[in-house]
């Protein structure tokens, strides 16, 4: 199975006139139970189950217009890096009617490519304005499964609150999708930690797939994974704060164990990455809960209950923390 | 098995009169292929195979005396820690005349606790000292197996140039020891950079054993250590010192990767550790060989041959570099 033939199979149809269009907003999600190594690259097929929560605020706002010229992107304003606007009109093939091309208008709120998995917010904006354009009216789930097509995380980016990605079974990918958890937390709450918003040294398909073919630790990762979910699954549901960052935390520093393992090594960690991390250990020892996870870059992402929001803030002054499900 | 009827069946005797004495001096060893993991405690057998190379100047000088009284131990002319000491007593326990007491006079030449295996020269140091002392004249094999008791490494600590500790098979231990191999290798230079000498966070002992009980990614570790040994016996036999390099600084962040997905984690890494990570990777980048091992605790030593010194030196200024093989 291609991916054209994957979307075929799930879209009603791509039809549409010039000056058509739609828009939608969707939020950046950091995984807790990380996604590492495709079993399909062509479908975007997980090696094991994920689960993430989005943060609110951050995230990709993305209009979409059918035109009869050529695709033209733009990103925050202004025309789009070359290697961005060709990876959205890739995908956009899958859903172009003939002869059309599409105007993207895509803001994000997040730096690109720094490890807050702009991607996942800007494939999952793009199918929700693709169906808005369209007025497929598709469900969830089926959006959760195309925006997989463009970005394996950006499946877990349709949902606020916590989603759990199921790596599926099938080789058809029909049943590798995200849902959403209902239960809500108020009380906690996530620290971002920007150690460095450059450009990472390697991209993830490109450091999953290395992970995939030289780590020798590797063939361990997708059984953890999933047990990683069932944990969180059960920490979430009973609130237990220790239990979700204990296991947010082993599962990132595994995920990362993994990529040193891996020949030529995956090191996304800089020398202030193992300062911030020492940092957390030391306030763990000295009783303030927090916990970190990191994604396929050098950054920390802190967890922690709002109590413990200022002795976060007096170790890190510049976290930026964040409160996934406060109300006004 | 325990220690003492494992001990009992490898010596002669252990019998003497106070005021009899022996002295031997046995270098450290760094390990390629490492040790990370015991199979049985009490015998110091381990999960795997390792390859060493013992480094010229660095090691431990060890004087011995019976007496009558209690025992002494020196370490560098001073009354040694007591933890020290108490570790030194419980092995010498196990070859002690009836009612006497040694006098330890033990000169380090390497921070003791600081990475350098200084417990590996100094256990091999000791049963050679009391190889002297009992005038026992046994092999090296079985010298190697009694030193394996007091700690694992000092099992190749007999041997200058390379030895390979052959992991054994049997519960009783009788298969596991050391061997020094013949090949000689006058290129080969060592450099050690010395990013904290301070005392480690954990001791290897129990970062092994947490590493076992609790490292998700542990289990493949085994079988990717014999490979090791294998492919660097390969590379020590063809003088190929990319293969000996690549697989050295695999092998070693392999380890640590083990380690940093254990819980609690065990992160001996500090933020200069990274630092000297990257330099020899943008090193090697601009064309110069060299690769870095790393034991249990945050120091790098690097591989590299005698034409790539002076570039070393340069982007490490502090680093101290060794000829294992050079002849005056």
């Amino acid at each position: 199975m291609n991916r054209k033939d994957f979307v075929t199979q799930l879209v009603p149809h791509c039809t549409g006139t010039p000056g058509q269009h739609g828009e939608a907003w969707a939020p950046v999600n950091i995984a807790l139970a990380k996604y590492w190594g495709k079993r399909n690259a062509e479908l975007n097929l997980p090696q094991n189950s994920s689960l993430s929560i989005s943060l609110p605020e951050l995230g990709t706002h993305t209009r979409l217009t059918l035109t009869e010229g050529a695709d033209t992107v733009t990103l925050n304003g202004a025309l789009a890096p070359e290697a961005f606007a060709q990876r959205l009109s890739r995908f956009l093939n899958l859903f172009r009617p003939d002869g059309l091309g599409f105007a993207v208008e895509t803001t994000n709120t997040v730096p690109t490519a720094a490890g807050l998995a702009s991607s996942a917010s800007g494939f999952a904006a793009l199918i929700k304005a693709l169906d808005a354009l369209f007025d497929w009216q598709l469900d969830y789930k089926t959006l959760s499964m195309l925006a997989r097509i463009g970005s394996g995380s950006a499946s877990r980016s349709l949902y606020d609150g916590f989603a759990v990605w199921h790596r599926g079974e099938k080789d058809d990918g029909t049943d590798s999708y995200a849902e959403g958890l209902p239960e809500t937390w108020p009380d906690l709450r996530i620290g971002l930690v920007e150690v460095d918003t450059s450009q990472k040294p390697i991209g993830s398909t490109a450091g999953m797939q290395q992970t995939v073919n030289s780590c020798p630790l590797y063939t361990a990762w997708p059984t953890f994974a999933e047990q990683s979910v069932q944990t969180q699954l059960a920490a979430i549901r009973d609130h237990d704060m220790e239990k979700l960052g204990d296991s947010a935390e082993h599962n990132a520093l595994t995920m990362h164990a993994t990529m040193i393992a891996t020949r030529p090594t995956i090191l996304y960690w800089t020398p202030e990455t193992v300062q911030a991390i020492h940092t957390v250990q030391q306030l763990r020892a000295s009783g303030t809960p927090v916990w970190f996870t990191m994604d396929a870059g050098p950054n920390l992402k802190l967890l922690l209950p709002h109590t413990a929001a200022a002795a976060v803030q007096t170790s890190f002054p510049e976290v930026r923390i964040l409160a996934p499900f406060a109300t006004a």
